[in-house]
C-alpha cells in the first residue's frame, strides 16, 4: 500500500537483505530498518519492529531464507532445522511464524530451489490473501458506507491490503466515497497510530474516536456496517480478536448493523471447536498505567492512572459466532456453518 | 469520605473562606486549595479546580455566602442579583450552578439570615443526597459482589458519598466483601484517575479496566452489577452520562446483568421528555490525541495519536430507560415508570 504515494509493503527482500517498516517508530516516524542476516532478522521479530500475525510469518520464512543463502554446510534440512528453532523463540505464541518455518523446512526435503520459492511465496501469499478479501469485501460496501474499524488489521500487520482494512481500501481505489471510524483500541492504540496512519497515508477520509463513543455514534445512525480482524477462529466461528471487539459487536447487534470478521483461512482453526477453548492472554498492567508519547518531538513515557492502584489488563476477547455477520475469507464472503467449505479440497 | 483515614468533603468553608480538594492536582497531589473571596471562588469554578455537578453547585452557594460577608450595600438582593450573573459565568452550563445561586438569592428576599443559612444547606443537601443513595444502594449489593462503574460519580463531585461510588461505599462499610471493575473512562480518564483515587484512600479492593474490558468480563461471569451516574435524566427514564455508559448497559443487558443509575432526584428533569431532546455536547479533539501524565516526578502532556489524523470527541451519550434496571435516589430505589413519584408533594 501507499507512503508518501509510492508503493509498500511491510516486509520485503532485495538481495539477501530483509527490508521492513520499523513499526517500532510508527506513528511518529517512518523509517526502513535492514536486517543483513537471519540473527538481525530474528532481533526485528523479537522487538517488534515487525509486528501482526502475517508479517511475521513473512519475517520468519524470510529468515529461513537468509539461513540458505548463508548455509555452507551441504546438509540444508538439518541447517534449516536448528535455524527453526532458533527463529520460532522469537516470539512463542506467533502461530504464523511456526507454520511459515516449516513449510521452509519441509521444502528444503525436495530441493533448495524448492525451499527458496517456499519462502518467497509465504509473503506473497499473504499479499494476495489480502487482495482478494479486498475484492470480496468491496462487494459489501455501498457507496456512502460510514465504517468502523478496531485495533489494526492492515496491511502492517498482514504484508499488503491487510484483512480488515483490505475492503476499506478496495472500495475507496474503486471510487466509492467511504468514510472510516477509527477506534484508538486502548490500551495499545493501535487503531490511533497504526490504521490511522495507514488510512492517512491512502488518502481514505477517517477520524480517530475513543472506543466509548462507537455505540454512541451506533445510536445516531452514523455507523453502516462494522468490520475487524481476526486472531483466532474456531471451527464455530466463535472469534478471537483484540479486547473491545466483543463489546462493538453487541453495540452492532443491538443496532442491526452488519458486523464482519475479515480473515484469510489460516486464521480458521478447526482444532478449536468453540471460543470457550480459547485461553485469553493478560498482559501487563503497564500497557495500562503508562503511555509513551512525543514531548518537544521526543518519545517519552508517562504514568497516567491514580498510583497505588491496579490495572487488570485481558488482550483479547471472543466474540461469539451469533453475533457476527459473515467473514471475510480471501474465498468469499461465508457465514459460521460454512467454514468447513473452505478447508474442502 | 477519607483521605489518609481522615474525613474531608471535597468542598467546605472555614469561617469566610471556601476551601476545597484541588482536582487538577489529583491523582499525583493531594492538595487543599483556598478561596478567600467569591472572586477566587469564580476562578476556582472556571479552572476546574474543583468539578462534578454537586461540587460546583456548592461552590456557587458558598459564592454567594462570600458575597454577603463583603457586602458593604444595605441593598443585600440588588448586591446578590449582581453577583449571582458573575458566578453563573464561569461554567455556562452547570445546570447545579445557576440552581444553587438562585436559592441563595431568592432566600435573600426574606432575609439575611435566611440567605446564609440557605446557601450553607446546599451542600448538606447535596452530601445528605449522597448518603442516602448508599443506603438504599447498599440494599441491593449482595455480600462477595463485583461492581463494575464507568467514569467517577464519587464524593469528588458531589461534596460527599456521592453518587455511582455511595452504595459502594455503604456496602463496604457494612462489611461486605466487594470489588469494584474501575473503567478508565477515556479519553479524561476520570475512572483511572479521580475514581481509582477515592477506592484507594477508602480502603475498598479495586482494580482499573481499560474501557474495551468491560464485556469481557461480564462475559466471563466476573461482574455481578453496574452502577453509574447521571449528568441528566429525562422524565421516560432516558439517561445522559459519560460517553461510553451505553455501550456498558448494551453489554449489562446482553448477559442479564442488573444495570443501575445512581442519582438525586435533582438530576431528573421533567422538562425532558426523552434523551433525544439532549444534545449531546462534543469536546477538543486534544482530549484524544494528547495525555497529561508523570514522567520524572513532573506533569507532561505529550501526543499519542497518528499527527494528521483528525478525532470525534463527543462526551456523553444516551442509554435508553429500556437498559436500565433502576434509579437510586435519595428516596428509595425506582424504576422508569416510577420517576414522577419522586416529585409529589
Amino acid at each position: 500500500m501507499k507512503v508518501n504515494k509510492k508503493h509498500y509493503r511491510s516486509i520485503w527482500m532485495e538481495k539477501t537483505t530483509v527490508c521492513m517498516i520499523d513499526q517500532n517508530c510508527l506513528p511518529f516516524e517512518f523509517k526502513i530498518h535492514y536486517c543483513k542476516n537471519s540473527d538481525e532478522t530474528c532481533t526485528a521479530i523479537k522487538n517488534m519492529t515487525v509486528r501482526g500475525a502475517g508479517s511475521i510469518g513473512a519475517a520468519g520464512a524470510y529468515a529461513m531464507l537468509q539461513e540458505i543463502y548463508s548455509a555452507k554446510d551441504n546438509e540444508l534440512y538439518s541447517h534449516l532445522q536448528k535455524a527453526k528453532i532458533k527463529i520460532d523463540a522469537t516470539r512463542p505464541t506467533a502461530v504464523n511464524l511456526f507454520y511459515a518455518t516449516e513449510r521452509v523446512l519441509e521444502a528444503s526435503k525436495i530441493s533448495e530451489d524448492f525451499a527458496i520459492k517456499e519462502a518467497i511465496a509465504v509473503a506473497d501469499e499473504c499479499a494476495e490473501h489480502g487482495r482478494l478479501i479486498g475484492i470480496y469485501g468491496n462487494e459489501l460496501i455501498e457507496d456512502g458506507y460510514r465504517i468502523e474499524t478496531h485495533c489494526n488489521a492492515g496491511w502492517l500487520a498482514l504484508v499488503d491490503y491487510g484483512s480488515a482494512l483490505a475492503p476499506i481500501y478496495a472500495a475507496y481505489d474503486s471510487g466509492k466515497n467511504i468514510f472510516v471510524y477509527v477506534d484508538e483500541t486502548r490500551p495499545r492504540f493501535q487503531g490511533a497510530r497504526l490504521t490511522a496512519w495507514e488510512l492517512k497515508n491512502h488518502g481514505i477520509p477517517h477520524t480517530i474516536i475513543s472506543d466509548n463513543a462507537g455505540a454512541f455514534l451506533m445510536s445516531k445512525n452514523l455507523v453502516d456496517m462494522m468490520i475487524v480482524g481476526a486472531d483466532r477462529i474456531a471451527s464455530n466461528g466463535d472469534t478471537a480478536n483484540k479486547i473491545g471487539t466483543l463489546e462493538k459487536a453487541i453495540a452492532a447487534k443491538y443496532y442491526g448493523i452488519p458486523f464482519y470478521v475479515a480473515a484469510p483461512s489460516s486464521t480458521f482453526d478447526l482444532n478449536t471447536k468453540t471460543g470457550g477453548e480459547i485461553i485469553i492472554e493478560y498482559r501487563s498492567e503497564d500497557e495500562i498505567t503508562n503511555i509513551t508519547g512525543l514531548h518537544n518531538d521526543k518519545k517519552i513515557n508517562s504514568f497516567i492512572t491514580s498510583p497505588g492502584s491496579s490495572a487488570l489488563n485481558p488482550a483479547f476477547d471472543i466474540t461469539p459466532a451469533s453475533l457476527i455477520t459473515g467473514f471475510i475469507t480471501e474465498k468469499g464472503v461465508i457465514t459460521d456453518n460454512e467454514i468447513l467449505k473452505l478447508f474442502e479440497k
